[in-house]
């Protein structure tokens, strides 16, 4: 995978041998943004069925589960890590023949994981580049390009496809505190695909919007529940300036983005290392001794949500209540 | 002055022996805070004064005029800036004398302004500790206490007030970017003080209204008008989550504060140094070739305003434009 985390410094790739290297990774962000992370996470299930592939069946399957418990408790907001673990692991359990049998079958769907997605992201780019007209000004927060999904992106895929029509699109990233992946890796892509982008901190979204400066607003989910969008805090600002100043706010994310299995509203959301605030660029900025609350993502309520970007089209959020888990299955 | 640029790192005086010198410290932030920025463009215009002391009379104003131009350019949001300008200006032209006579008068007006913004902050902390419950979890923005004014504070006085009063208040203090003035000096001087702060980023202040994190916001100003209140980046998203959340929205702010001259919406709102954003501790951030938009301010409406909080009490924000510039002018 990429290392994102020395970008925009230096573009690496690192390669894993087992499943734990692949844990950590997406635990310290050598890999981040929802989709990327499902694909991560069957690629780990992938290894740890191709290190046991000449164990019997069941003592493979355990080693699996082991494998499956470690990557599930990696990160524990975005739903793509459990809805990838969990369709590897329930493609295990149904496969039959011996553990070689299995083994092949595994890393057979965490590449179909993969391939899946590339192709959902370049479908939310079509479903989404309609609602995009000519000169729009678009903010996105955090980054939700390639680099967040296996190629492509969710946000960015609308913005891409309508560029690729002839539109032209002018986006406003927001930094994106406190990893930065707007300033860091959103320009970034950006710039590489001849963009215009303009950066701002955090806090001047909503001043741009009431300015008039910003047409829709377009953001990717960590986990979309029947009541709540779970995204990189700052989210929920943004979608409360949109809804104050009239700007339609949308949400772009493939069906593995979705956890519709109940009403349940609580989405476990992570708090990360006080670090990833009290430093930058491994300086102290912060008084020694002062406590820090450091969620990752916050939550959106559905009623300040235009629509659902997603491969199957865009959803109005009243309708997504009577989907069912289908959104979430029907890949299968 | 006290070198806020150096803060929290090392704490130092710095001295100005001249009007240049005072303009150029506000413009680079050496000093900030709407009223500390008028206090030192008020001493800025006593340093001029006292340079020329032994012109005569009409000389002495026209040196006055060219400093009062230089100090007025230094930054165009802060109406303490020009607010405590034309109040030492009015001073000069109405004093009868010679120059030594103006000369004297200039210093005892830029004495009295500093004079007054202490008490008028000991004022606004009796009013706001008013509305502070004990046991309230307080959100604010940017910095707002003894840096930004000449003592005490405006948003954190009524906190400190509170305190003083035996209430047990807990601070949530976002970082505030660009500048980080919430990271690095808010802190510093709660921590000082032994009150309770919490860090958060800019991002994270709706989040923590959502989950009932915040009884309270309180939050300074640059400059309020008959239909806006200018304050730091950030704060319109505050104010609309407080508003989503039924979280009360506090203004506290001395009367130099307030441009009541006109209905006119358009407070000039500085844009900064793009390397505010694209560079941390000097280390650069963002790939090279991204513009960046950096207005240092936004707006917020007054109808997101619970109430202004003055050293002449607590006013309603549809009280305000019956006050006409009585607010501004009664301490003359």
């Amino acid at each position: 995978m990429i290392d994102q985390t020395k970008l925009p410094y230096r573009f690496t790739y690192v390669s894993f041998t087992n499943y734990r290297q692949v844990a950590t990774a997406i635990k310290t962000m050598v890999v981040r943004g929802a989709p990327a992370i499902g694909a991560a996470a069957a690629m780990g299930l992938a290894l740890a069925a191709n290190a046991n592939r000449k164990k019997p069946r069941e003592q493979l399957l355990r080693e699996l589960e082991v494998a499956a418990g470690v990557i599930r408790s990696s990160r524990p907001t975005a739903w793509n890590l459990f809805w990838a673990t969990d369709r590897v692991m329930q493609r295990a359990k149904e496969t039959a023949g011996d553990g070689a049998d299995v083994a092949l079958a595994v890393v057979e769907e965490a590449q179909k994981i993969a391939e899946e997605d590339v192709a959902a992201s370049h479908r939310i780019g079509e479903s989404g580049a309609a609602l995009i007209e000519d000169g729009d000004r678009i903010l996105t927060h955090c980054n939700t390009g390639t680099l967040a999904t296996v190629s492509y992106g969710t946000a960015l895929a609308p913005i891409r496809t309508a560029v690729a029509q002839g539109k032209k699109i002018k986006v406003i990233a927001t930094e994106t505190r406190p990893r930065l992946q707007g300033a860091k890796l959103t320009t970034y892509e950006l710039l590489h695909d001849g963009i215009p982008v303009t950066l701002i901190v955090d806090g001047a979204a909503g001043y741009v919007m009431k300015k008039g400066m910003v047409q829709r607003v377009i953001v990717g989910a960590d986990r979309i529940s029947a009541k709540y969008v779970a995204n990189k805090v700052g989210t929920y600002l943004i979608a409360l300036a949109a809804k104050a100043n009239n700007v339609p706010f949308y949400v772009a994310a493939p069906s593995s983005t979705f956890d519709l299995r109940s009403e349940n509203s609580d989405i476990e959301i992570e708090e990360r290392d006080p670090q990833e605030i009290t430093h930058i660029a491994r300086q102290r900025i912060v008084p020694t001794g002062v406590p820090v609350y450091n969620p990752a993502f916050d939550i959106t309520p559905l009623e300040l949500v235009q629509g659902f970007i997603t491969e199957k089209g865009v959803i109005a959020p009243d309708k997504l209540q009577g989907l069912g888990p289908t959104l979430r299955t029907e890949n299968r």
